[in-house]
């Protein structure tokens, strides 16, 4: 069944890559996991998307987070194509690797059980094209958050970096981010919880914000 | 089979709302449409989140855009909570209503319907919550982008914005827009397309980057 849910099982598939042969959660280990794929190599904006990638990785590395690339062309193009974005990112093509593997689905086998073409866009055989699809894989290999934008839209790479973010401040912990919400902010205490739980887990304090209901859910902590 | 891929005729549901029933698509009429869902009423991050939507709201109006929310909460909680929202954006909850309905999905047909459940999020009779999940629909009625994010996790209704304004700067038109594009931006020149095409449909200029492969792909014009 294509299209994957949130807490779905992420499935363990082994595929061809940049890196060599890989199964997925080898690859991961006990790392947290995004997984994204572009519509073709050689084209524009996933130029400019695998380069912003490129950029962020350190970023991505340091809140252990594993990256992985996905489209359905071949290994020979994958790593002629990566000299094209180090390029774009101004890096010395000749000496440098991109900081991720690229997966090569030729088949399209892992575009179509993951649910990640776009119909709207075809080759020149008139099959679909992979969308730009980004799944977060937590450490227990299961679907954290997914986004789907279609070929012509590149995405946001930093809007994926805060989601991290807020994925792993909220994750086994009592709290959750508010809309918008970027490391450092505020966080928000869970509606269920008894004031006087709130008060004992959360020493830095506790606001609360008077509404019209007269419900006192809307409490905010600084994050720790 | 929950779960909608890109390019999915979006289902013309019927719905009990804040404003009455409905039937999706009458409801969309000609316009763009964004459908999304949250965990529970009277929630912190929900009250964050609907709070942007409702502020960002003409945002979207001037942008054809008609927003529609979802939680499996009934129509009397949505109606009071509504109040809570105004008076968290700091409006007189007392004489205004939002800007967009809220779908009363309290039998939660919907949300299994449309792959928005959390597994991680129950209620307290052990039923999974809505996930905060956004469908970006077009006119023709199809899905034309969608993320899903969890319970825990605020989304980012700029990143929205940003997301439909690139739909739209690309819709029926031959352009894409690169990673982290901003209205205003250039636009890019589909890879595929000969110089000479591109010269003739970009009267404003058409520049392109070298890279190491020597193929001229990575072409920017600015956005008409």
């Amino acid at each position: 069944m294509p299209g994957l849910l949130l807490g779905d099982a992420f499935p363990n598939f082994e595929a061809e890559t940049t890196i060599g042969q890989i199964k997925l959660h080898e690859f991961l280990g006990d790392s947290w996991g995004v997984l994204f794929s572009h519509p073709r190599d050689y084209t524009p904006v996933c130029t400019t998307e695998l380069g912003r990638a490129a950029r962020l990785s350190t970023e991505f590395s340091k809140r252990n987070v594993k990256m992985i690339a996905l489209s359905i062309d071949c290994l020979e193009d994958h790593h002629s194509w990566s000299k094209d974005i180090l390029a774009y990112n101004c890096e010395d093509s000749a000496c440098r690797s991109l900081p991720f593997p690229i997966i090569a689905d030729s088949k399209r086998e892992l575009a179509v059980a993951l649910g990640m073409l776009d119909p709207d866009e075809k080759d020149k055989d008139g099959l679909p094209l992979t969308a730009r699809c980004v799944f977060v894989i937590g450490p227990d290999k299961r679907l954290k958050l997914s986004i789907l934008y279609p070929a012509t839209t590149g995405r946001n790479f930093d809007e994926i970096l805060r989601a991290v973010d807020s994925l792993q401040a909220t994750a086994g912990k009592r709290v959750s981010t508010p809309a918008d919400w970027k490391p450092g902010d505020c966080v928000m205490v869970p509606a269920s919880m008894p004031e006087e739980e709130a008060a004992a887990l959360f020493p830095a304090g506790v606001y609360t914000k008077d509404l019209p209901s007269g419900k006192k859910y809307l409490r905010y902590t600084p994050q720790q």
